[in-house]
């Protein structure tokens, strides 16, 4: 018989149907893709005239603006899906419709000058200046008041839309609340006017208590298979402790969540070899930095299944795998470097 | 500037990224996906014994069951996402979280007895029977007090997740409220409360007089794409005057909401050269007979885009075509049959 399992936050039920079960094994990418040659890539060191000038870069040899020697650098994306934001933003009518610019921000965080090594292949310190450089720029925006929310989100592999494929993540500044993140801090208020705790603090109680679903954790972070995961090998990574807004992190943590996101990655792409996957941060709005109600966190959702009729006219996912067997599956696997380089060398 | 439009339903806001805009015509396929032999087909006649004992057929000359001379033929889906359906369901406790049996009902509608033939190359006559089929199968199971809603969909093409890919529908019935018609039930009540009006009434008042989104419309239906298309050629069909239940179409009805499918969906697989897209049927659930605010309708949304951590992490669709010149390239289009076997014939 198949389950359903409700999400703790926002109630939606997830099928997890066991009569379709896979195991995590099968879901393993027959080999690595091969990156393509590098000549061309506009996020690659010589090649910085290529992209809009940068906005943001760490040089720590103090090397000049658009040139090389950088570690992370940042640029407005070449083709906005938001912006630019400026001034005041109207809702206007269109016949019985609502419209409105779609001013925001819309910037690619070049997250290493190596063409073929992600966030799990940097050294932790590399790492935690990828962290850095999201909440530098997450503050540099902060106080915009177009701006009503920002998104940092992070796409790996072709069939997740990463395009171009030196890995790098995007910031996005909108002038709407998005409906994912009003849905989330909705099941937050409503759980803590019915039982007088957050949420997401009573879930990292009883992961780190049931262990079944525990991929990795360190002193500060869990990262885990929810219980209602919608798609085989969903992970979230949470603050052990409630914190509503990932821009507060100090540096000791920001280390230690490098840490938990490079252990999480490093299994994926170990164990799957290198499937396509998307992650994103869910904190607190910045006009809303007075609630402390909400529990920041990171969700990563593997690109491992098709959402069919089912799925989009419904809301309800079906998933071929349990999370236990997706958390065993990753707890085993020693996290190597995927090197993409080794298969197709970058020419610079 | 892109621009950001809102979803006279749901609210959610949508945005069409001009910036990034493709033409219509950059969406089509190099050529159409041939099919695979059905000498293995489990759908093809003949092949009866290959799918679970039949539930219901349409057999105009009155052959024996699980035999050949069927025009529609329903079976239960081998590997069901829900199932079966008895008794009561119980919501029990897992730790802090909640689940239940995923009871149901999960059916497989083969929609004809040709490989090769989807809705839209079918006679009018044989397409109102497909409707007739969906109907009789909601009508079956809409006194079961286990089912809090019947969804019907269907997939098509490979990338949509049309396995096998002989042409079928598939009816769900699930133990919970799914998500996504309670949103737009929500909806529904706000703009009546409101207004004192249906939202989708006035959609058609607005669509049939602006003209620049309608895609096909004959007296009784209309096929538009939708001023908040989330997707490339997003499109919708409603019928004209309010009706809340889809099961309730008469016969002129379905042969009308027949024809208006097969032009939009010949439409889709003739102007792009077959696509993968998903469809699928919002009615009222069946316990809320009673409710007669809601306004059914098919709503079908081609693949041609991914969703990815932008679109995951906030629920905001990116769409890179606007509904209008969408809906202005389909009307160009004269539908032909996209006739897939003549590219690997099916071998019976």
């Amino acid at each position: 018989m198949p389950q359903l399992r409700q999400d703790l936050v926002t109630g939606r039920w997830v099928a997890i149907a066991t009569e379709r079960a896979k195991r995590p094994s099968s879901f393993t990418r027959a080999a690595p893709v091969a990156t393509t040659a590098a000549a061309q890539c506009p996020f690659c060191p010589g090649h910085e005239s290529m992209t809009p000038p940068e906005v943001m870069a760490y040089r720590p040899n103090g090397s000049a603006s658009n040139t090389t020697g950088w570690e992370v650098r940042v640029v407005p994306n070449l083709y906005p899906a938001f912006g630019p934001a400026h001034g005041e933003v109207q809702v206007e009518p269109d016949g019985p419709y609502l419209k409105m610019d779609g001013v925001g921000i819309h910037e690619v965080l070049i997250t290493s000058p190596a063409h073929a090594t992600d966030i799990s292949g940097l050294s932790n310190h590399e790492a935690e200046l990828v962290v850095q450089a999201w909440i530098d720029r997450m503050r540099v925006h902060q106080d915009n008041p177009t701006l009503r929310y920002l998104l940092l989100i992070n796409n790996h592999g072709k069939e997740a839309g990463a395009s171009p494929e030196h890995p790098h993540s995007q910031l996005f500044g909108i002038p709407v609340l998005p409906p994912v993140y009003e849905e989330e801090a909705a099941g937050v208020r409503r759980y803590r006017d019915e039982r007088r705790r957050c949420v997401y603090c009573d879930i990292v109680a009883e992961e780190t208590s049931a262990r079944a679903r525990v991929i990795f954790e360190n002193e500060r972070f869990l990262a885990f298979a929810p219980y209602a995961s919608r798609t085989p090998f969903e992970a979230q990574i949470l603050p052990k402790w409630h914190s509503s807004r990932f821009e507060s992190l100090t540096s000791a943590e920001r280390g230690a969540f490098a840490e938990a996101l490079q252990a999480l990655t490093g299994r994926l792409e170990t164990g799957l070899n290198d499937p396509p996957y998307n992650f994103f941060i869910h904190t607190s709005p910045p006009h809303l930095s007075g609630d402390v109600d909400y529990h920041w966190h990171l969700e990563l959702l593997p690109k491992l299944a098709i959402a069919a009729g089912f799925e989009l006219g419904s809301g309800v996912m079906i998933n071929v795998t349990t999370p236990e067997s997706a958390a065993e599956f990753l707890r085993g696997i020693e996290p190597r470097s995927v090197n993409r380089s080794e298969l197709a060398p970058a020419i610079h």
